[in-house]
């Protein structure tokens, strides 16, 4: 156990590493950081601190572990999972990277941008627009999440389709270590096979392992023309053929396809922003919003996509369909999707998933999860949408009309346990982008094998051996008790 | 130190395992698999075991952790860096992956496909597209090289421009670990955050850390049409920028870009296959071959490869350029490219190297190296050719006319030292595609940054703590021992 000094003479060696106006403890100044942005985990930290620099972060980390005080690395605090604030025992520092947002540098003839942890999503996209490039990251947190946040959840957002997750999109990190040293790993290599490839393990790790201060990142050549269109398809398995047919049409210019369910497209049409229309007629029980990108000014996928849209009518898979005829108008339909969350907060109480199957079985994951949920609470009403490409799935629930919301809060665990469970008996994911934090942590433990937990508590302790790094998100502390 | 028995009774249990038929140890038997395909590192193996399946691989190493047996993991046997043959001290058991070589599955709606460890990159290929989808692994041993193979080094090849290294390509793995447990994670999940991506610690670690025996692996819609030119241009400068060009017009469908100095090309015309002729006129100094494929049937992406060499060809990048007409045509092109290493063995000795620096940087890159070269020995002939898009450079020399073998022998660790220097000092790598294995563990420890060696070794510890995996081979075994 390392010893302990006197708390202020701990706080002031920090407040010597950051400067004192970058140490805050007095509660008002703490409090943007120290509960997720949902209010589901009220914190209270030790103190938030923040580095100006990868130099101050190595010597904050050093002087922590020194002390034997945890560290919670932050960026945009826009998790969903409780993965990137204080538990309210009011030991923990957070290690907030909001100061450090510098873009390092743009190579547009590497296709490659090196930034800091603390720059938003958005930074990065503008940074890599102004020299003609493509960052291809997109969230719907963008303006506030950061690099290093979706590195460490390994994010996917609303690209993965074409483009892949941030583990994808990495090329180079640099990591400060439990102990404080750097691991520089920065650079545009597109190829390197010089031993065990150690970014990998950082990208996901929810900032249990290191904190990532700096990456390197692959850019794009921007798409000239995108084809946004809404289809309104027969049903979940019409969609998954609708992809299909559309991936041999195009290859992987499909850069985004979403399902819709009818309950997430009226609650968006009952709640949504004024002016907010069905952009069809008639009533259809599911939709597909998808994105074909095309690079070449010279070619334009639009015929081959009609002609995929045309023959799928025929065929009965698509009822009706619309292609965007202007920016505006593909706004207007994915402004549909992105009101999806807010419009079923308005609806009142929900239960949300973030699950993954493969693809070709989320046609009966829907048939399922909906029959045992109709079973087990009659009335609940199922929100789903998401990235049917991935095989992703927003597996949303709003309580049946005239349920008061404590009954139905009360049966959440329930509900979640139902769900986890079709996905796991699928050999599915239950948490496909969210990560694990504090909130998945549970299912978690029920659902990977303890070959996997295993392993990743010995990853745990070969890189943090004093859990000195969001200890007990991710894998509970009583997972790290060394080995007899 | 685990407890040794008669030797006999060992083998007897290895051969209770997988069979006696299975079990080698005649030299005759074992010879194929006892030493690398080039000879570099004639071994002798305490036996070689060739287990039929999953459990037998499990059975085999839970067996040789017990006895303290190391054990080496072999798919094909094709690689370059004495990683996958044993030792010349009989102790070593090579554990070969060659009979489990069956596909497991091919999913079309999934786009993925699930294979043993011991089927080749070839039957993998043509297993997908006997479901009309694309594998898109290519490389020169394919025939013989294996999916374990692939994986254990994160090979790359022709493609990886638009379809990746195998680390891209994997979507799950099934590895036995180095105590026989299996780690069970295959699937066809495109997004799955729960935990640590424990994959990613076994794809490129060289065997070192378990033995993959199944893999699950992304497959792509194929392309319909291909356009392939070879490029007579100005310099290397004029290359990269021509790759530039040609991103910006066309996006991902860049599929292979290639680069060939004048050395490469003369040795393949001298000693190339009969009827091997330079499809263009004239002297040039260096040669771009590149492919762009079409997944569109509808679209054709030539008048957009047009535009952008007959621009070139304005600006001076570009001599002269021939785009092929069939596909005949740009076999021709790639026989070329895919006899320089042939070639250069048939002119005589020559000394190799498998660089990458960022993809800008290998213009200076090639004039500091070949001038630091000339220096060093004067009259050296610098064989250059391979993977400029991946910044990936085969940088391989001949000796000077005149030069006995011997004498250019006795200094190919002077080139090497100065060639990865070179390399290094431009934050490149001494290895992009071949591994380290034995052959280049030296320029490994000298190159990599103490701190990254150290995570190295700890995740050896971590996962494989009697080192029974592939002992001395990335990590030598000074470094794995237990931290003071």
């Amino acid at each position: 156990m390392p010893a302990r000094t006197d708390p202020d003479a701990f706080l002031s060696l920090l407040a010597d590493i950051v400067g004192p106006a970058h140490l805050l403890t007095r509660d008002d100044e703490v409090a943007r950081y120290v509960a997720d942005w949902r209010r589901c985990y009220p914190g209270a930290a030790r103190a938030v601190v923040r580095p100006a620099g990868t130099a101050e972060v190595s010597r904050v980390v050093a002087a922590c572990a020194a002390h034997g005080v945890p560290v919670v690395p932050q960026g945009g605090n826009t998790g969903l999972v409780g993965g990137s604030t204080p538990d309210a025992s009011r030991t923990e520092v957070v290690l907030s990277l909001s100061r450090m947002a510098a873009v390092r540098s743009v190579d547009p003839l590497d296709n490659a941008m090196t930034l800091e942890a603390g720059c938003t999503v958005l930074a990065a996209q503008e940074a890599a627009a102004a020299q003609g490039r493509l960052f291809p990251l997109s969230l719907a947190s963008e303006g506030s999440a950061t690099i290093g946040g979706v590195l460490a959840t390994n994010a996917g957002g609303e690209q993965v389709l074409r483009y892949g997750n941030a583990r994808e999109l990495a090329l180079g990190l640099e990591v400060v270590l439990a102990d404080g040293r750097v691991l520089q790993g920065l650079g545009a290599l597109r190829k390197d096979n010089t031993g065990y490839d150690l970014k990998q393990l950082f990208i996901g790790s929810e900032g249990t392992l290191g904190v990532v201060t700096a990456a390197t990142f692959r850019l794009f050549a921007p798409p000239r023309k995108v084809v946004t269109a809404w289809v309104a398809v027969r049903d979940a398995e019409a969609a998954v053929l609708l992809l299909a047919r559309l991936t041999e049409a195009v290859g992987e210019r499909v850069t985004a396809f979403e399902l819709l369910g009818r309950q997430a497209i009226d609650q968006v049409l009952a709640h949504g922003v004024a002016g907010m229309r069905d952009p069809l007629g008639g009533s259809y029980p599911w939709a597909v919003l998808f994105d074909v990108s095309e690079t070449s000014a010279r070619l334009d996928p639009a015929p081959a996509v009609e002609e995929v849209l045309g023959a799928a009518m025929e065929d009965g898979l698509v009822a009706d369909a619309v292609v965007a005829a202007s920016g505006p108008q593909a706004h207007a339909l994915w402004a549909l999707r992105e009101h999806v969350p807010e419009a079923q907060r308005l609806e009142g109480p929900s239960i949300k998933h973030d699950i993954s199957v493969a693809v070709s079985r989320i046609p009966a994951f829907i048939a399922e999860a909906g029959a045992a949920l109709e079973a087990l609470m009659p009335g609940i009403r199922v929100v789903c949408f998401g990235h049917v490409g991935d095989g992703n799935l927003h597996y949303n629930q709003s309580k049946p009309p005239g349920m008061p919301d404590a009954e139905f809060r009360a049966r959440e665990e329930a509900v979640h346990e139902l769900v986890h469970a079709v996905a796991a008996r699928m050999q599915g994911s239950i948490s496909a982008e969210h990560g694990i934090g504090r909130l998945k942590q549970a299912a978690f433990l029920q659902h990977k094998s303890p070959v996997a937990l295993e392993l990743m508590a010995r990853l745990k302790r070969a890189l943090d051996p004093a859990n000195t790094f969001n200890p007990g998100r991710v894998l509970p502390r009583e997972r790290l008790l060394p080995l007899p």
